[in-house]
């Protein structure tokens, strides 16, 4: 099985970071490519970071579809997620989405805690999109960039913990979400201080994806993920006029 | 006061018509400016469409922002929305949520008729997203492609007129939004069809961009919709190294 | 165009000032007619008042429908505004509902700060019957009655100002409402010493107003709001025996 | 006990069978005294009889308030009821809402089949005030007036069983509410017809209210049902100035 | 009428309780017959509990179906309820609902106090089912075990009051359900200490039996609560082979 | 990795199906226990059915606790599974939760097709509990018995593929859900019928566990699922006293 891991922004040590994690998660069959676009953003931490990302995770898509069994997009809000979905019949599985899943599964009510302040809403968008606003006791931000993950990962810790610590006993939750992918691997020393499991969300995709390529399960095509229509894109690669 | 209308997609006839309800819609001393981008889909029918138009009308906005007092985004989803927001301080409106608020004043429950069947999922993602979902009755789709509006309006006509008909005989719907940008234009017809009245999405967009401006209302900066930070975007323009 | 605003309560004064505001976002070619009912309550402040309230603002609607292109309700609480729409044709604006679409537009989450702390639950019920209840982060009462709006508009103003900074630091509010008519004018100043958007729902009422008869759009007539039935009413005005 | 039953309109024939349903199900030791208003209309078909309605119920409520241990109002929509629960501390039962905690007891989904049409609204809206919008399963209409219930039984009971039997069939309803005071007494005939449990909403509002009285529970005063503020309330009896 | 009160522990004091309870508040003509099953848990604070204890109150129904007219289930957690309705044509009802039911009549929201912390999501379970989330204001535990109740009444009622009063003062409640039948009697003199009316949910279930008893309402027999199928249930005393 | 698949009824043939299925999509190095109590329902059709078969399940639990590394419950009902999430640090999966977690990754919405008329509501209670219900299109009846899976698959396919039918045309269902673990291995040929993925949730539920273990995901035990009190449980295995 080959599985194609797409970190949506350009920082290429996360890339690395990542693609770690995912292989340290799969199957010993299981080969993962994982990959950063060329150009946009070095982190994601906005709307705007994100939309412009996405025409570029399009393009790795497009390019490396035909040699994938799945297709995991490592970044906590599963940018342009339905995008990729109408361009390949392949499993696409966003790692916010698979870490609400497994967090479901071990607690009744669990907590996403994030980076930037700023990323309340973004994060609760996805919640909601997902479909399990009803389960999710609440968003807590660390308020520090993405990148910090990297850099300061010590700090990024400590604020994990504290976010963690409030959502465990103002929110009423029993599991706590690393919101960001550069949170990765910090979820068995967050654990240990909280006294809860913790999900990691590129573990939770990557075997998402193995899950879904296992049992044979392919995107609907039935109606709102049919291949885009081919049409005039003006100056853009897969223009057909 | 000078509203920046942006037409997402690149079907220039269809940019002049949407600039001409605007105008017709817009006070006297308000100044159209109705632009679309160069690059892009000719029409927005898929969320592949959405994500590779946003970048381009992120440009527009950052080449325009300077000289508007609002921008309206004049394509029935709202497309970056939330990123355009993070641009400007200016009111941003989408026609899609301001056709929304019109209707909402006018009837209990009203339903969308949009164009493509594929794009029942997108509009449903809008309507939540804006917060409406208990006042949308239902969703009912022409499935005819947004070009048909130009090019066959006839057709397009009669598929609302059914598709209004189901909505207010089967889902106790009492209003109509035309769910579509290109379908402007033709609600004095439609409601003198079905007999209860049909919300132009652009005329909305505009009136309401006019009302938030008269407000001097701002988007708020205080968390969301902060300026995104300026960071390294490898290759794009607003990169900062 | 002319715009009939009724103030449901019967203090002249702030009927007086409702109709500056209101005047002052109007268009200039708008005429706006503000009143109020000679009988009932000075100000509303329970559900009591506002019953007690509604069949005299019925009877201004009565008598001043003909006369009118749109009847804006000037009360947080939008009261009686079913049985306004089912009277006339015209559009009928709530200014509860009017000063939501405001904020929504501006904000992914707002909170509206009111007058009584007993007022909790009644702008609860405005809220989720607009069916905004999603996008609203919370209510706060200022805790004094409505008619210290008029008289005591330092208290209320800083009333306002605690109360919005606890839904901006508490509750993840980006922008807030004044729930009261009679808060109308202190955005601006309460703007500035939060540093989020503010909105007058006053003005916001009246623009949408203008909004509406702009699109020529009219109450839909096809099943709530129908005309009340002709029939005996005992001892009232318009009954039919 | 004494029960205050209260039905909103002028038709006494009708108080008259309400007050009849009343007595046959309160407890022996209860005091039934129903009664209506003499002013206002003469049945309750639109939100404009309704608001013109309440005033009279709120006078009579003031005039009994002293006399009763607990109010019932009996018209499918609870008119007015927040007002009389700030009235007074005794218990205060809506029919709407009593038959709903009934049919929730004795089936998992249940409909409403109420009588004009346009209602429709109107019930969903109490459906969703009294916060049971998830249980309600559907609301069907037997478009025929309030009245007839009076003056054409028969026809109304078909029309019930035609709206109860599509709501079993196609809404996966398991019982049936009459939407109307008026329908009182078609329970049984009804339930034999369907085959499914049947309520009657006037047997449920006082069996109710007899309930909360046995228990000693009374209204909340703790906020939104206080007693309505002393006040100047111009021309109307209760004013202080 | 002949009422079953199951109280499906096995603590004979706490069953005496209630039973007594259940006396206190049925009217003289109802004969109530108090019981606990011989095996199973002592108290029921987990799901564990709850589910060990279910088939020795079905055992129990099996028994008394033929000599109760409605059955009620004494225990805030309503466990086993949906089997129940199965089992019997007879109204059956749990103590949570009634409880739930009547606090809605007297509040616009209240709350929930129970024993264990980690009883929390159980009741928030019950709450949802019920179909009543919206109205309830807020989950608060006095964490103390359910046999407290009976052996340690004074630390039990203190910590209702505390319990209640965060509920009161952060959580918008105005009314107090005893989330615990053995929190049976203390309801007056919490509602003194707290200044609100609060529900003692076995008077509330036996009062409640009465009136659907007394409406000759039975549990609706279309679809979901249909007798259990006829079938081999190995080892099983209702086996059918 | 030892998973425990406990088919909750006593049907031997359909845990050995079950069983098989589960070994097939087990990776090669787990081990896969299939059981089924020994005594209790042939099938689980009705609430009674399942409450009658938990306490078996709990006792297969306590005894192969020590020897599994996670615990499947085999259907769709997911019965009993908060207290098996009591009993143990194991990751617990059911099989309808893990079902609906395939589905959501694969289409915006999808339906569930289960048996038994009667079982529409049992299916909604396990949607709406798992926190999905605004993802689920519909449920849908095939109405035949459990065990025809086993004795009339092409009857129940049949079923299958009218149901699933209902569910794309009518209901906006992109995917579709098998909702009972007979119908396992059915997907396949439903899925080629009716063009569009179709999810066995016996398949779904041991990936998902193993996906769970692979991530050394335990259950939480900060509140709601610490071990059950050790207490006196009357004539029960596990009574302390």
């Amino acid at each position: 099985m080959r599985i194609t891991v797409i970190n949506p922004n350009t920082t290429e040590t996360m890339t690395a970071a990542i693609g770690q994690i995912a292989k340290a998660h799969a199957a010993p069959s299981t080969e993962i490519t994982a990959m950063n676009p060329a150009r946009g953003p070095v982190s994601i931490e906005s709307f705007y970071d994100e939309y412009l990302a996405i025409p570029e995770v399009l393009k790795l898509v497009r390019q490396h579809d035909a040699e994938s069994d799945a297709i995991v997009l490592a970044c906590w809000g599963d940018p342009g997620i339905d995008a990729v979905r109408e361009m390949t019949t392949k499993p696409v599985v966003g790692i916010a989405e698979a870490s609400m899943y497994a967090a479901n599964a071990i607690a009744p009510r669990w907590s996403v805690v994030t980076t930037l302040a700023r990323s309340y809403h973004m994060v609760e968008h996805v919640v909601k999109k997902t479909g399990l606003g009803d389960r999710c006791a609440s968003i807590r931000c660390v308020d520090m960039p993405v990148l910090d993950c990297d850099e300061n990962p010590d700090a990024v810790l400590q604020g994990l913990e504290q976010g963690g610590r409030l959502a465990l006993q103002a929110d009423h939750a029993e599991a706590i979400i690393l919101g960001c992918a550069g949170m990765g691997g910090m979820e068995a020393a967050l654990s240990q201080r909280l006294g809860v499991p913790c999900v990691d969300p590129v573990a939770a995709g990557v075997r998402f994806a193995e899950l879904l390529v296992g049992m044979q399960l392919t995107t609907s095509k039935r109606l709102t993920y049919r291949p885009p229509e081919p049409k005039l894109r003006k100056g853009m690669e897969d223009s057909q006029d």
